[in-house]
């Protein structure tokens, strides 16, 4: 491990106040899995009857956990529940003790908590390809029982990290019939993440009251739209966990038709998957790419991520370069229909290319004084059709390259 | 522009002897589209009845010059034909105005040669968005004519570059019944390639006698195992062109079924292919990725080219770290069937990972070393079928940041 790099320039300026959540108590603790002098594991306990939602990666290569959590989430329970997460190792490619550590941590976390183990959610972030020293975890959790309190989330999203620059927190509120609904989320990831690290793991909690089938068609609804919409380099971690947990302790009950709540869940969802980007590995820019006028919704986002993830359009950005050439060639690229003659591009409110040329009024000396700012947005308006998507990037940086390649594991 | 960048430490140590093709004849000139100072035009002129095949950048925003080539490839003539290329302004996105200037230059040979303008095929490489100045070269074309020469094939393989940072060129020999045909070749590319330029641009020749469609046929199967199997940076440029053309000055007929030309053909395509990936730009590495034990050939190339365009694998190698997590990463994010369980990762000679889990006999030290040579091979297995693909590609450096974004043109 190098030293810890610098926080993000694209960092928000504190760490939001997070409310409690009732039903919801967290406890962290050093175990030592690879850090020294950091507390690296968290435990959430969830009241009885709380329902539990997720969305995880769809890598062919994920990983014990994840594979774990899979085969149990979706079932409605009234039993407690707890989620258990450690960084410092990712539990990914340990071949068949990647099953037996997860077996060994949920067991364990079973018996302290007195849940049924069909109830305790794994994750784990780090290092690939290395046992986890689960007996470390184990060990302390008659400790971590202990601690357990509502208002230690905050210290819960710092134990959740590996090299982020910041630790990642959101929350909202919905007021139904003057009555208040409370959503808090942590989350951690910067790019597939430095030396040998892998992953992007969220956890919201809500106090109100959902169906396990109702909050699982939410979350992947609002999933689709915010974190599947962020890409830093397009390489996808082999454990990427999404948690959603909702305990019913406000005594509310809200459904997908619930305006106002979906709208709470989204804001904190999609204020959580910006701030991934806001750290990804060596990123000085922000940048949204709109696409409109598509053939279709898919079609629009192909686009979207053709740019998002071009490198030759994200050294650009890097470079303060106003290159919409490039943009034109990822557009080319995609596999998407396009045709050139219809296409529009612009950087903020700037028009640059139209209808196949750039624009008359296009002032190059202005598109570069854009380019300058920390938050951009590239818009394409294809000419076709009724298509829209949205995604969130960052640039391609030295940062990025130094991170990656030039300090050893 | 910058600076001139060093030549590539991947460049062969010479450009090789080309040998002259019976009826074909090159001249160059210095058009100054854009560079001072260098030779940027060149014209072949090829011997009536030369079948003339070709491939072409599949982007929905191609060049019209492309455009103009599509239209015009793939009609047996009994004609002469010519080929003109210019560097510095690739006539991209330049709206109704690129057609015209396409139309122009190629009337304009075909006045000069005496040819039919559907037998004058054109490429323009350079800036994307800027009108291109087309009487600067059909200005040199009388020029050119003049100093038509069967052994100027060095000097237009020069004319043609950007920002490459070598000249590349090969050849071959192939005896039939005691007589030989030879054949030729120039490219220019190193990944879309740097401030605002793109393209990667073949032309091939050689003397055998082949039918139009059967030399079509020949290109396009030859092109999938060669030119579509590289990879600098996943970018597609809007202007890509590969043309093979033979004069059939030989007098040697040959077919797809004629084995010794089919590989020599591919042996010089493949040797311009890997050239174009040695000047990849910031490129230190020269990276051979295979996939074997597929469910089919498209599922291994699926993988074979996750891995080769991770930016986090393409990294890893630039830091010289025998990184194999991040090998797994791109397999289970490419979207083919894999099954973690029996995959295994070879770098060189070296398992590295086997049955889900790091090798036993895997020494990181040993493996370390072998990731500081230049040429690199990394192979998986995924024990699944008997698919297979070999793909081809360099390391992401901070020179690729360098030439991309600190530059600005």
């Amino acid at each position: 491990m190098g030293a810890t790099p610098p926080r993000s320039p694209l960092a928000p300026a504190a760490f939001p106040d997070l409310p409690e959540i009732g039903g919801v108590s967290f406890a962290t603790a050093e175990a030592g899995v690879r850090y020294k002098g950091r507390e690296d594991v968290m435990l959430a306990s969830l009241a009885p009857g709380t329902a539990i939602a997720g969305t995880f990666t769809r890598s062919s290569t994920r990983s014990a956990a994840v594979l774990d959590c899979q085969a149990k989430i979706g079932k409605p329970s009234d039993a407690g529940a707890a989620i258990i997460v450690n960084s410092g190792n990712a539990n990914a490619f340990t071949g068949r003790n990647g099953a037996e550590a997860v077996r060994a941590t949920t067991q364990a976390v079973a018996q302290a908590l007195n849940l049924p183990e069909t109830r305790v959610f794994s994750s784990s972030t780090g290092v690939i390809g290395e046992p986890l020293p689960h007996d470390r975890i184990t060990a302390k959790l008659d400790e971590l029982a202990k601690a357990l309190s509502p208002s230690a989330m905050d210290r819960a999203a710092r134990a959740i990290m590996t090299t982020d620059t910041f630790p990642k927190g959101a929350a909202a509120e919905v007021e139904i019939d003057g009555q208040v609904i409370h959503i808090a989320g942590i989350a951690k990831g910067s790019g597939m993440i430095a030396p040998d690290m892998a992953t992007m793991l969220v956890y919201i909690f809500t106090d109100a009251m959902i169906d396990q089938q109702e909050l699982q068609n939410m979350v992947s609804v609002l999933n689709a739209a915010t974190f599947n919409c962020i890409t830093v380099d397009s390489d996808t971690s082999t454990s990427d966990t999404l948690l959603v947990a909702a305990t019913g302790a406000s005594g509310l009950r809200v459904t997908e038709q619930s305006v106002g709540f979906m709208e709470g869940l989204r804001n904190v969802m999609l204020n959580l998957a910006h701030q991934v980007v806001r750290d990804g590995e060596g990123a000085t820019k922000f940048v949204e790419v709109s696409v409109t006028g598509a053939l279709s919704d898919e079609d629009a986002r192909t686009h979207a991520l053709s740019i998002a993830n071009s490198p030759l359009v994200k050294t650009a950005i890097a470079g303060e370069d106003p290159n919409w050439g490039r943009v034109v060639m990822a557009i080319g690229k995609s596999g998407a229909p396009a045709d050139r003659d219809t296409l529009s591009i612009r950087f903020g409110d700037i028009l640059v290319a139209r209808e196949g040329w750039v624009s008359p009024d296009y002032n190059e000396d202005i598109a570069a004084a854009y380019m300058k700012q920390q938050e951009l947005a590239i818009h394409v308006d294809l000419g076709m059709g009724g298509g829209t998507a949205r995604v969130w990037t960052c640039d391609l940086t030295h940062g990025y390259i130094e991170i990656n390649a030039d300090y050893r594991s």
